[in-house]
Parts: structure tokens; sequence; C-alpha cells
């Protein structure tokens, strides 16, 4: 039999990080790839009583179908939480998704025409990339320097759908906008007509000052800005939302409703029992201490163990470091060296929309302890010393 | 500023379903419109208890990213369960979805270019021409007679991408097709080149006897098969998945990482604690006993209250029961009369992605209690009787 698939399934392809991590569940190997938050920072035990008390208070509702746009009071939760980050937030425009991934598949559902142009940070998330990718894209980089895009680079984009923005503590590059650069670049894409997505994964992670307000509360409706409870509780439960401007709304509703009619009500009422009496203001803060530590270790074995050559920021949120290799070197050329002297990392190349990079990579230092950040990174240098030689 | 929207936009609209339903929502209506299941239903305790079993024994497990593919213990229980019912049933084929919707959506998103054909039955599902709608198809409806669509109809259908079937207890029009004509199906689908997307959500809620087995039990390689768990456990969890062939699975699960990374690994886990010891095998068969309590009760007052001139099949399971009205009525028309006498149904005409079948209606028989069912057909009667004088 023959199944003719869509056009667009050619660009459907097996996730590069995920085949890599295949690589890497050998055991002793430190694994400086993954993206995954540190699990024993899961708050299990509210978690568990706020379960109870869904089942005991609202068992049969929490279990039957629900509406499409979320439940109401965790949008009303979401909405106050973004009006004090400087957000025009009405509860009407939040759309809860099934983790933040579905809200980029919506948007790109929404927004891409085969052939659309979608302008993009260069390096950006792979994620993002993929659930574009669906819709068939051209993806088009802006022009960036060490403080992210340049507001100059927007009026070449003009006439793409939209420009894809991660100003927190971008994965995979953990940059952080400053404000200026966020006015500046609010201003850029409403001089050329160019509508914003922010997508906001890591803002909460900040190790030494909160971020500034986001983009979108420069751009008025000409913003989605999407966000996620996978980094400050768990990504298990796959919970995340957008706030969208009252013209696209409908249209991101409807489109979720085809796509699985609505995010599991369970899921959302039992994050907003853990949630809704401030439960964050303690727990987030354990989780930056946490990360912080992780970070600092990883800098300290960063400047004690990579050769000359190898240059990298510091970053003040997020998850990763970012690094770049003298400029002969390829970081997935070097990989399987790595991998059989013990430690792994995910190359940078595919963070690039379009291509090149061969010499950057990807470290996540959440997953791992300071101990084995300290022995990964001296392998990794060992690893870097033997090639440059 | 102008958001420019996809083509595909256009055909996201809302459901007409929903919208009825927000008209019914007014207190003291009786609304046979909705296809909720009863909640009293739900196994709110031993939900409960399996819930806290997987906090306590893999708390951090559950609560953390997870594969794309699915729960490997849910999706072996899944396979067991479908080796039962005669299906070829690998694991590695078993992807778990964010309820069967997700299902329908990966599959148009796999293998929907603009203007391919994609045969339906008449009528058929609401939710899967949303699903498939935002890949923008062609729908061509297959000739069906009294038992289904036609073997015969199949080869006129030839070069579509897949026809869809509901071969059991059909949402809207209740009917389960026979052994004969599944096996008569498979055949002609395979003689047209014709692939088969088969979907079973109601599978399990028969009243006198159990169903055949499936369409794609006949159909080999050529069958995708989708399943859930919303009806024989709760909606709310959003778990359902999908049989897929070899040559589609991939390219479903990349359509899956895309479109939400995974499904919820906790709502899996309790899923896979719940029913891993027999536990459906006990509790069906209640759902059975009160759902065939209602349409028994449905039964005896459309034979008491409705006009002359009405015809309806008694279905042997699932939740509806159809109705075709003399063929001068219109039961969209007639709505907002029923509303105000205080009964609510569904319209017909939207099940059909041709058109027309003015006179048709969905009555859903397990939400409402036997008393409030011969209520409402009581008062439907009457605005049939006055519509028809």
């Amino acid at each position: 039999m023959s199944w003719q698939m869509a056009r667009r399934a050619e660009r459907l392809n097996p996730s590069t990080i995920r085949e890599i991590l295949k690589l890497t569940e050998k055991p002793g190997i430190v694994s400086l790839a993954g993206g995954l938050p540190a699990a024993d920072g899961f708050p299990v035990g509210a978690m568990a009583e706020a379960t109870a008390r869904v089942y005991r208070d609202s068992g049969r509702e929490a279990l039957q179908y629900a509406a499409s746009e979320g439940y109401a009071p965790l949008r009303e939760w979401i909405a106050a939480r973004l009006a004090a980050k400087g957000l025009d937030a009405d509860p009407a425009r939040i759309l809860v998704t099934t983790g933040s991934q579905q809200g980029l598949d919506l948007v790109g559902k929404v927004m891409i025409d085969p052939g659309s142009r979608v302008a993009v940070e260069s390096p950006t998330y792979l994620g993002a990339l993929q659930a574009f990718n669906a819709y068939e894209p051209e993806f088009v980089a802006v022009d960036g320097d060490d403080e992210g895009p340049r507001p100059e680079g927007l009026a070449a984009v003009a006439g793409a759908r939209f420009i894809y923005l991660l100003p927190n503590f971008q994965n995979p590059s953990g940059r952080c906008l400053s404000d200026e650069r966020r006015r500046a670049l609010a201003a850029a894409a409403a001089a050329a007509g160019l509508p914003i997505v922010e997508d906001n994964p890591y803002g909460d992670l900040w190790y030494d000052q909160p971020p500034p307000a986001p983009v979108s509360a420069h751009a008025g409706d000409n913003a989605v800005y999407l966000g996620s409870f996978s980094k400050v509780l768990a990504p298990g439960l796959r919970l995340g939302w957008m706030l969208a401007p009252r013209a696209l709304f409908p249209k991101l509703l409807q489109a979720k409703q085809a796509a699985d009619l609505h995010t599991p009500g369970f899921n959302q009422r039992i994050v907003y029992e853990v949630v809704k009496d401030g439960f964050l203001e303690q727990h987030v803060p354990t989780i930056r201490a946490r990360y912080a530590a992780h970070r600092d270790a990883m800098r300290a074995a960063l400047e004690t163990h990579l050769p000359a050559g190898c240059r990298w920021q510091v970053p003040s949120g997020g998850m990763f470091f970012w690094i770049e290799l003298p400029a002969g070197l390829d970081a997935t050329a070097l990989l399987p060296a790595a991998v059989a002297a013990g430690v792994a990392y995910v190359p940078g190349a595919p963070f690039f929309a379009g291509g090149g990079h061969a010499n950057t990579l990807r470290l996540s230092f959440v997953t791992v302890s300071p101990q084995q950040i300290e022995r990964g990174i001296a392998l990794l240098g060992q690893v870097l010393k033997e090639a440059s030689a």
C-alpha cells in the first residue's frame, strides 16, 4: 500500500538533539546535553496535596471535558501575574496550551503559509524551528550583535509574518536582552509592520537580577507572548499559555479546539491549586539558588579547564552556557570523541536556521550536580585540548 | 498593526456545536445536545488512589519531560488490548496522543496537502472535519446505505489521501457496521489503493453485544487505528493513542514532537496505574449498564412522544440517537423554539461534509437522567407536532 504523505512531511525530521540524547544515555556519561530541569527540585509533596484537594473538592469537574480556552481561575491568575510585569493582560486573551510548545504550533498554524517568511534570532530555539517548519515557512535570520538582534536589522525582514524572540536567557545562547534593546526592538518592529512572537520559558530563572520588562510590554497589540509552568513547577504536566492580541485570539482558539479540544482540565486545576496562594513566591527562589550554584560551578570549571581560544559569556539566568570554540573546530565532529571520553553536549549548528556555526556548542548546567559539572568540563577540556593540538 | 494570517485560518471557524451548547446553558433546559460522558460514572476514588501511588513511587519521573512516543508500560498495555481485538499491535507502533482529537490533527498534518481529497462517511464526526480542515483538504462523501458506507463507493474516491471511518456507534448516527460490511470495506479500500483512518472512541460502550473486529483487523498496513480513554475512564485527562503503520509512524512521531513534545507523563502514569490490573473489566460494565438504561428510556420516550413521520434506529451502543424529521422540517430553524420550550439538541446538518440534510438532528442520552430524558423528549415531541401542524 502506498501512503501518500503531505509535502510538509518531508520537513518533519528527527530532532537532532533527541538523536544526540540517545547517544548520551550510556551509563557513566556526564550529560551536559539535556535541557531537563533538575527533578529533585520538583515540589512533589505540594503537588500531591493539591491533587488530593482537587479530587476531593471537584473530582468530577476535573475529569470532565472542559473549555478550550482553559480553566477560568487559572487564566485569571496568569493574567494578574502578567499585569505585574507591565503587560496589558486581559484574562479573555489568555489561552491555556498543552505546554508552550503547543503555543508555537498554534501560532504556526494560524500565521504561516507555505513560503511565508518567518524572522528568527541567530541562533534560536530548535523546538520553535521544528514547530514552525511543519507549516513550510522560509526562515530569515535577523542580524545580531552581542546584545541580541539589531533593531536596524528589522527593516530588512519587513513583510515576514512575524519575528520570533526569546529575550530572557535564550535557549541556546543564554543571552538576556537589555531594557534599551527591548524598547528599540519593539519600536523597530512597529515601524516595519512586523508582528512579534515573544517566548519566555526561562524568565523566572534569574540569578543576578530580574530581567527587564518583556518586549511585548512595549508592543501593544503587536505581540503574542508565550509562557510555561515547565521550568518553575514541572514539565511533565505540559502546561503553558499564551497572551494573544484580540485580532488573533479567536483563530488561535479555534486552532486549539481542532488540535486537542482542550488542555487537560485535571492538570490545570492541580496547578491552580498549587499556585493560587503564592506558592511560587517561596518555591522559585529555591530553584534559583540551586541553579545559580550550578552555574557558578560551571563557570569555575570552564575557566579552569577550557583551552585558550574558547569564548563564552556567563549567563545571568536560564539553563545554558554557550561556547564558541576556536574557528577550526567542529562541535558535531568532536561529539563522538567527547562521548567516548565520558561527556556529552549539544552541538550549536542546528540552532541556526541558516546553517554554519559548526564551532559552537551548548552546555546545560541544571541537570547534573556541581561535582559532575566539574568532572564533565574537565573531560571536555581534555577533548578540546587534544583536538586543538 | 496588521497580522497577516495563513490562508487556512479562513477555514478555522467556531464549532457550530459549541455555539449551540452556549445557548443550552440556561438553567432549566434539558440538554440532549452535549456529548459529555456522565460525570457521576467517573472512578474518582480509584483514580485518586492511583495518583497517590504515582506520586509516592515515581513522583519525580512523572513530573519530568518524557518520551514523545508515550509511557512504555502504557503503550504495551494498549498493544495487548488491541491484539485481543485481532489487530497486529506492536507497542513500537503505538503513539500516545493528547486525546484522540490530537491523533486526528497529526494524521491531517502528515497526510493532507491543500486540495488533497479526503473521503468521509455521510454523516461523519464534526471534530474530525475540524481537525482535517486546518490542512485544507477537499472532502468527498462516500455513498452509503443503512448499513454504512457502500464498498462499491470506494472506487469513486480512489486517489483520496485516506478514508475516515467510525465503524462503532458512530457520532452522530449511532450506526455500527456489520462484520461483513467491515471486511468488504477493507477489501474495497485495498483494491482502490485507499488508506484507512479508523476511529474508535465508542467501541467499549456496547449494550447488546460487542461490536465486530475493527476494519483495521482486515487491512494489514493499510490502516491507522485511533482510540481513547475518554469514554471508558474520563475525558479530562486528554489521553488517546493511535496504532500506525511502520511507513507512517516516524513522521507522526515527529509531528507529535513538534506539536506538544509529549502527552503529559503524569496523566499517562496515572491511567496506567488505574488500568494495569484489570480495573476496566469491572468498571466498563457499570458504564454500559447505566447508559443502556438511558438508551432504553430515550427509546421509550421517542416512541411515545415523537410525531408520525420521524424516523430513527435504536443504537446498539455509544451515546446518540439520530433522528430524521419529515422532509419539510429544518432542525436548525426549529432549535430556538425547542430551547424556548426547554429542550436542546444538535442539528444534523454540520455533520455532513457536503451540506444538506437539514431535517436531521442528534440526541445524546448519556448526560441527563432517564427522568429528564422523558421530560426532554416530551417537550421535543410537542415542538415537532406544532411545527408539523
